[in-house]
Formats: structure tokens, C-alpha cells, sequence
């Protein structure tokens, strides 16, 4: 057995946590956020150029609408959450203007490829695409003033949620005469999607759709007797006995779980933030590599071979999202354990994923730690997870330690 | 730099090709084709379980048509090559059984996944289902003398060849307005299943179809300038500057150079031979990992980051088809090179694949030569690469070391 950076716990004082905020929000400014900023804008074609190898060099120019959405969402969150850079608006705006001039098809939908001028490649049967373009308008339209956006974030957000009540409405990829499934993903990325847009609006639907999609994983994707947040379950969250049915994507369920946990404080319903808690725990436990640390990419959950290539490998955003999520329950719960996850996963990625020698993180290792892959960027990996888990986490630590500065104050 | 098992070419006298006769021989018949037999026939359902764990264990009961009909084809062909046995013909019938009950849809096409019942769950776009399931029933016809077999295998072949000649017949994956692509894997597969089905039948369109694939793989995918044989071009054979049009997969590349071998050799074309070994070698040097030996997965011809995760591992079946590409190769232009080539991949697929405890072979080795998945069938690993190539190498060698016992006659 290898040293896999499981720390003792040792408590999180005010100095640790002094030291952290400044880590993150250095890695956040002064390495990842130049990176893509220096790299990715494309000031020919507007939108975002995210093939990029490790140097930042450009290998591929096609434009993956998820990636120019999420782009576009992360500079406006930063400009709206940190600080009013200009430059940030320009590059988000850069963003907006490539999505709402090539982004969509005719029936409203939005394609899922584009060529660097904005010609579609690609149109795909999920909606998420769709979800990530609601984010980027809606937030874009609070960073410009730009109302027009906010309403076509709505306008979008409306036509995705007539298509999730209507199941029949895209073809599956299974037929469903013979088995029908779902999965974790559609109801997660609408509820990450309403909070978002419930920030800046309000619409009773947006209470509606959230209570909807948390109930629906806590009810249907959360299966207690095998301490699992599932992948793929049944129309009513049956157990099936098929490969999918025993995966677990850790990344995918921690995810969810700081996205049911902010949903459990916003309602202010403890049971959900503790039901939330609970899937953390359990996707941390069995995600978890004890050979060589780090958290799997897909685990079966009666230990039987997962069918995906890149199950052992380790990603840097199912890593990036367990740091804000255990940190996030840390907060909620006061419990140490949650720390002691915090302080794993923080060193284990912080000394494998960050690239000293040309900035940003890279994204794919082997099982045993090793790089894999060297690229900075592709058709799926942008920048995204890792700003955005640096800036949840700079945020709240900032406001723990406000909130032990007033406790001090009033003790004092 | 690591012993990367590259053999030092010590030629290949009648010792050696006895010795290696005899290896191949037991390790499909005392290990690969038993550990098939034992596990994967349904006989409740009919069909091929394939999706089997270390020890043979059934881990998921959906059918994969691929993999249906190449084990199908797999039984055939070892009683057609090799010996009568009954339980070989047995096993072949509950599979063509089962495809001819349950694959196909009523447009003639075939289904590319069904549940362990038959029942379909998934039809795609290509036509790599119909290819093998004209090479199964072909097989299947000759073993059996059931001529009615032979009837559905042209019929399914002219279904393919009409849906070739026609691109717009099925949907493309990108959208054809903005961007023409053509892969290797069409012709290829094309060619090969012409191959199969003209040494059971004459029918003047087998001449036409081998003639023009194997002319279109030379003209349009083997690209001189580059030493490359390339995965994905444009509809001319334009190169395309996107990642996708700098991929090089080393195992369809080996696996097409011993089809068009073929092709030149019932064709009497030395120079189709000499293109092929030519397109062999450049793609041994191009997939060979020079750190720790093996076959990778993808290779970028300009070396840029290759946007599959697996890029780097080693898989069973580049291997296999290597092994048989090599000797092919060498028994083709008697050149040294060839055989060293053989010897360096049989030393490293020997020494990491076969699973000594539980018989067969691993199908997926991480980059440095570990075992990445102890899986042994999925619905993509079954009963195919490893016995055909273990197969062809045995019926190859014996037909070396005829000729050569008929040339000591002559000269004795």
C-alpha cells in the first residue's frame, strides 16, 4: 500500500484556513483564470478555443457548445462574485455573442458542435447543452445589465423543462418497449440549472422544478442499503441488474450532492442538506482508491468489472468537485470527517493535477498518479470545474472566517 | 528506458517455427476456445453470454450483436479449418440460431444490441453488425451444408454494398453540409467481408467491391508523405486538420494491412502486397511505445495530445492482429524485419495478456503493461481477435513449414 495522502484530521484554525483562501485564490487568479484568458479567446471568430495543449497551443478548432457555454458562465461569475474586471466581461460577452449568433437550430434547441466560424457540426439528444447555455445567459445578463439575456435564459429554461416532462419527446438511446432507464445526469443538471437562474429571477416554477429534481435523486438515485448515489436506475429508481445499474460515477454523485446540499440550505430543510451529507460519504467511500489514492472514474458497486476504458483513471473534476462539496459539508455539519476528506483529496490533487511548468491543471492521470494525457484542454475539459470549485471554495472560507470573526466579536 | 522486449532477429529456422506451431496450437485449443466453450453458450436463450468476468462469470446478459456473430463465425470457421468437432458446429448453430430469430428489424438491417431474451434494445448507424453477420452465416452455411444460410449472407451483403454506394442512406454523425469524413473502418470492414463471403460463392460483384475498397483504402487513407495510414479523411482522401484527421488507431491500421495482403495475394498484385507491408510497417513504428513496448491505442501523427482517454493503453487486439500482420508480412517479402517484428509483439502480448490462474486473455493493460481491467469478455472483447489470429498464425506456419519440407524434397 502506497502513501495516498489521507492526513489526520487535525482540525481546520483559523490559520489553515487563511493559508487555504490564499492557495486557492491564487491558483484561481493568478494561474488558471490567466490561462485560459492568454489561450482561449478567439478574438477572429469570437467564442472560446479550448483544444489546447499543455504549452496552451491550439490542436483543434472546433468549438464545443458545452465548453463555450460553461466559458461564457465562468467569466460573468467571476466579474459578478470577485471583482469587475473588465476583461472578464469581454471575454464572457466574446462568449454570449458566439452562442446566441451560431448556438441554436431552428426548433429553439441548441447544436452540440460547432467549426471555429460557427458552422454545426453536431446536434445531440440530451438536453444539456441547452442547461449549460441557460447558466451562461442568465449570468452574462447580471453582469452586463443586459436584461434581453436573462429572458432568453428563461425562454430556454422553458423549453427544457417541457422536454423533461415530456419523456417521449427525444428519442432515447434504448428502446424503451424494451428497457427503460434514467439517469442521475438529466434531473442533476436541471436542478443545478434552476439554482442558478433562480438567483436572478424570480418564477414559482423555479421552486417547483427544484423540489421536483432533489426529490427525484433523493428518492429514486440514493439507495441506502448499498450506500450508493446510482447512475442509471429504472423509470421509478428500480435496481437494474445490468452493468449500468451497479455504476457509480463518484464525480457525477458528488456533484450532486453540493448541489442537493445548496438546495437543502436554500429551503432551509436540514433533512435534505443531511440526506445530501450522507451521498457524499458514501460516494467519497467507495469512489476512493486506497491502492494509490485519488477518487476512480466509475466504480461497479458489487465490485464486478466496469465496462468503461477509463475506469481507473483519475479525472481532475470529479477531484475539483469533491473538494467544494466535502468542504461544503464540513460547513453544514461540523463534522471532522468531512475535513479529513477535504485534506486528502486537496493534497493528492494538488500535488498531481497542477502543471508547475506551463500553469493550469492537467486533467488526466493513470490509476497510479502518473499524467496521461497532457493536454490543458479538449471538447470536454475548459474551464470550468476547476475555477469554479476554486471560487466556491475561496468563497466560503471567506465567509467561515467572517462568521468566526463576528463569533469572536461578540464573545469578546 | 525499459526492456521494451524487442528481439534481436535471430531468423526463424524450423525449430523455432515448430516451437511457435505448437504454442498457438494449445493456446487456442487448450485454453482460449475451451474457456468460450465452457462459458459463454446460453443454451437456455440461445447465443453468446459475453460479457464474463476473470473466472468466466457472467457480469451483464445483454447481447451484442458484434459479438454474436463473430463468435458465431468463430465456431464455424474452426470446424471449417480445423477439425470436425461437433461440439464446435453445435456451439455455432445456438448462435446463428439465435441472430437469424432475433437480429434483424424489419428493414432488413440488424439490431446492435438485444437483452439476453432477444429482444432489441439498440439499432445503430453503421453497418458493422450486417458485416459480421454475413461472415457468420457464410461460415455458418459451409459448416452446416445448410445452402439456405449462404442465401441470407448474400442477400444481407448486397443490403450493405447498396447502403455503401449510397452515403446519404444513413445519417451521418456530423452534419455533411459543413463537414465530408470518411473512415477507414467502412472499406475496411467491406473488404473484409468480401473476402470471407467469395470463398464460399462466386458472384462477379465480390471482384468489384474487393477491387474498389481495397483500391480506395491505397488511394485515399495510406498517405506517404505522413508514413501513415490513416483512421479518418475527407471524401477525396483530403486530410483533414482537425484531431481527428491526425488519428492514427495502430490496430485497424495493422488489421487493414493484412486484408489488402490478402486482397494482393488472390489478386496476383505483388505491388498491393508490397503497399500493404509498406502501410504495416509505417504503422508498427508509428503505434509502437517506445517506453514500454506494446501497441498504443491512438496515435497523433504530428504528435499533438490525442483526445482519447485510452490513447495510451494497450489492448488485446491491436496485438493479435499485429502478430498475424507481421508473419503475413514476412511470409510475403521473406524480409528479416517482419520477423522481428513478430517476435517482439509475441514476446510482449505472452508475457502480459494470458491470464495464467483463469485461462484466456486480459484485454486491457495500462500504458506501462499492467492490467487495467481483469474483464475477459464485455460487449466488445468475445470470442474473435485472439482465436482468428491464433488460428490464421497456426494454419500459416504449417503452411511454411510444408513448403519447406516439399523444398528439402526436391532438393534431397
Amino acid at each position: 500500500m502506497m502513501d495516498t495522502g489521507m492526513s489526520i484530521d487535525t482540525g481546520f484554525n483559523s490559520e489553515r484556513m487563511q493559508e487555504m483562501e490564499a492557495l486557492y485564490s491564487d491558483a484561481l487568479l493568478k494561474d488558471v483564470v490567466p490561462f485560459w484568458l492568454r489561450f482561449s479567446l478567439d478574438h477572429k471568430h469570437g467564442g472560446y478555443l479550448t483544444c489546447l495543449d499543455r504549452e496552451g497551443d491550439v490542436y483543434g478548432t472546433d468549438k464545443a457548445m458545452w465548453l463555450q457555454c460553461r466559458e461564457a458562465w465562468m467569466f460573468s461569475r467571476l466579474y459578478n462574485a470577485l471583482e469587475k474586471r473588465p476583461e472578464w466581461l469581454e471575454a464572457a460577452h466574446l462568449g454570449v455573442e458566439f452562442i446566441s449568433r451560431h448556438g441554436f437550430d431552428a426548433d429553439g434547441r441548441m447544436f452540440f458542435l460547432l467549426t471555429q466560424e460557427g458552422e454545426p457540426l453536431r446536434k445531440r439528444r440530451y438536453l444539456f447543452t441547452e442547461c449549460f447555455g441557460i447558466i451562461a445567459f442568465a449570468e452574462y445578463a447580471r453582469a452586463s445589465g443586459r436584461e434581453e439575456y436573462l429572458h432568453r435564459a428563461k425562454e430556454l429554461y422553458r423549453l427544457v423543462v417541457d422536454l423533461y416532462r415530456k419523456p417521449d419527446a427525444l428519442e432515447p438511446k434504448v428502446f424503451p418497449e424494451t428497457r427503460l432507464m434514467k439517469s442521475l445526469a438529466a434531473p442533476m443538471m436541471l436542478l443545478a440549472t434552476t439554482q442558478e437562474l433562480r438567483a436572478f429571477d424570480t418564477d414559482p416554477l423555479y421552486g417547483i422544478i427544484a423540489g421536483e429534481t432533489s426529490r427525484e435523486i433523493i428518492r429514486d438515485f440514493l439507495k441506502p442499503d448499498e450506500k450508493a448515489m446510482l447512475e442509471t436506475v429504472g423509470p421509478n429508481g428500480e435496481r437494474l441488474d445490468i452493468p449500468e445499474g451497479r455504476c457509480v460515477n463518484p464525480g457525477h454523485a458528488v456533484e450532486t450532492a453540493w448541489f442537493l446540499m445548496r438546495e437543502g440550505m436554500f429551503q432551509g430543510d436540514e433533512m435534505m442538506v443531511e440526506t445530501a451529507c450522507r451521498g457524499l460519504s458514501w460516494s467519497l467511500e467507495l469512489g476512493w482508491d486506497d491502492d494509490h489514492g485519488g477518487l476512480l472514474a466509475f466504480v461497479d458497486i458489487e465490485g464486478k468489472p466496469p465496462e468503461r476504458l477509463e475506469w481507473d483513471m483519475k479525472l481532475w473534476w470529479p477531484h475539483t468537485e469533491a473538494l467544494y462539496a466535502s468542504l461544503l459539508a464540513y460547513h453544514s455539519t461540523h463534522e471532522r470527517r468531512f475535513l479529513a476528506w477535504f485534506e486528502s483529496i486537496h493534497s493528492y490533487a494538488f500535488a498531481r493535477f497542477p502543471d508547475e511548468e506551463y500553469g493550469e491543471w492537467f486533467g488526466y492521470l493513470h490509476r497510479d498518479g502518473t499524467t496521461a494525457n497532457e493536454l490543458k484542454g479538449s471538447t470536454w475539459k475548459g474551464m470550468f470545474h476547476i475555477p469554479r470549485a476554486m471560487l466556491n471554495i475561496m468563497l466560503l472560507l471567506r465567509e467561515i472566517m467572517d462568521r468566526e470573526d463576528d463569533d469572536t466579536i461578540k464573545e469578546g
